[in-house]
């Protein structure tokens, strides 16, 4: 076994040890999690784990959200939560603890990092209990919750606006596009593509040939006739900050940016003729797409409504109104 | 805060006396873990962990193969570690060591179990480094493996056989039904859809309405005039064992038992009027099904073939030229 260089058995002190001992820069940046199975937060990215018999570990039976923490306050956090609760109920996976205490223990999480602008992504998992397939086997759900700091997209990329290909990796099928679980390889696959190519991101197309959406984001765009359009969410993820931004959009109606915001869908043909496009999501916000599969979009550059959309999110997102405070002294919201 | 009943943060040695705490009552199966992030192996379950930023965790970007531990010998490992390397190449993730050297891992961390009887699984990962899709975060891809007790079927599954039902679970498109990934949230419905229609397995069928494969195994059927069939490889996982034993029917050629072996597709319809069908895979070997959507399959008793088939599996299984020995003395086969 001498080509085995690296493999002796471990105790647990040298375990724990080697852990702490992984030189990972990014974990500076990750501030507390918490575990339901330790019934705890932790603040030491070295334990910062999860079983492996975890199911959502190998067999990705899990699902997730994530809600953005902005000057203090998680932004929709409600309308995220809501999400989640949808999406383990179509992964089948049962609740550990009561909505409230979910909600509660983000928030909690969320004020013992300390941080005040950061992501807060939590995951619900069928739990540890063994290497089968079968969740009968776990003995119970489990709950994650890790708050991160958010590696913005360059400034570069809204001033100039990104470029996207068609992707060739295949879509998932209308059921799995609808559940926010873990089992994120067609996505990871598709900026991997989209990176060798020289683009910033790719887009999934349906089995009809009609527009899906990015990696981990909606698309919408602006038609020549200054109509907003965005795809429908029956075989796509659906998007909370595209929804929302619909909604923002209808103040481009009263000022008469645009004529009218429309719901449906969208062949690749009629995207790649559209005057703007966007990537819309919680991380992206409102991104302008300056190319697509080489050829210009628009005119090549991002448009007044990506500004103006940019513009609105920006306000809402600062708006207690549609957020919650963290309690970081104690009390909740 | 009330309402958060247990979420106090935990200094390290809280943490890890937590992680030691959780009931798991098959934990006591798990009797050795390799991680390449600790260079070396463990024993104790409770540190059988890995970080909650590997993307393999969060994203779903990681491959897996199991080899059957039989009789302190590795079936057909060379086999699966094949399949494994074509499927980290698929998913894109690169390998932190060279093949021997993850060859030999795997023997060493079946040798450190002291079990001549389990499953040997391994896992590549895209590694920890954030929580982004994007696989260049990460620091390096990481490799796992777990030896853990094999919990056979029942008896009675091979005795009397078992019922499947036609799933309603979408298939996954045919590029990712070929990688063995982590993502098998379709497959862990598969099973949850049929315990609850009172079945032990589903089967997938693909977007051409031909029979494709079971929750985690492959399909074959004898048809009435004694032709042995399996759907083709282009759109399911390509069987270890499926393909084992294809070769080892050959026998049942000469003995006359069989008059053909076809690889192609098989229409439902066409599976359904069949004398026999089998699950395959290398922990169901060669199990009958007997009843299928609520009709008797065949006869409605497991057929002669199946029975046959499992004593030339289990043959094959006890052949040392279709093994690797576990070096258990420390000197390698």
């Amino acid at each position: 076994m001498s080509s085995v260089v690296k493999a002796p058995i471990l105790n647990n002190g040298e375990a724990i040890e080697r852990l702490r001992q992984v030189v990972n820069p990014r974990a500076k940046n990750f501030f507390a999690m918490y575990s339901s199975l330790m019934e705890g937060i932790i603040k030491d990215p070295a334990l910062m784990v999860v079983p492996l018999d975890d199911h959502m570990v190998h067999r990705g039976h899990g699902v997730f959200d994530t809600a953005a923490l902005i000057h203090g306050r998680l932004y929709q956090l409600d309308e995220h939560l809501e999400r989640f609760l949808g999406s383990a109920k179509m992964a089948r996976i049962p609740l550990p603890l009561d909505p409230v205490d979910l909600r509660n223990i983000v928030l909690a999480t969320s004020a013992a990092s300390g941080q005040r602008e950061a992501s807060v992504r939590y995951w619900l998992s069928a739990g540890p209990g063994g290497f089968s397939l079968d969740p009968a086997e776990c003995i119970r759900s489990a709950f994650y919750v890790v708050v991160f700091k958010q590696e913005n997209y360059p400034d570069s990329y809204y001033r100039e606006g990104i470029k996207v290909i068609t992707s060739g990796v295949p879509i998932k099928p209308p059921f799995f596009a609808r559940v926010k679980s873990t089992n994120y390889l067609p996505n990871v696959l598709v900026v991997v593509e989209a990176k060798e190519m020289g683009a910033q991101n790719g887009i999934f197309i349906d089995q009809r040939g009609m527009v899906g959406e990015g990696s981990n984001m909606n698309v919408a765009f602006v038609t020549r006739d200054r109509i907003l359009r965005h795809p429908p969410f029956d075989a796509i993820l659906s998007g909370i900050t595209v929804r929302r931004v619909a909604t923002l959009a209808r103040r481009l109606m009263e000022s008469g940016d645009l004529k009218d915001i429309v719901c449906a869908d969208i062949p690749l043909e009629e995207g790649h003729a559209a005057a703007e496009m966007f990537l819309i999501g919680s991380t992206t916000r409102v991104m302008p797409v300056v190319q697509w599969d080489g050829r210009p979009l628009g005119d090549g550059r991002p448009g007044p409504i990506a500004k103006k959309l940019l513009e609105l999110w920006h306000a809402d997102a600062e708006n207690p109104a549609h957020s919650v405070a963290v309690p970081y002294d104690g009390a909740a919201d």
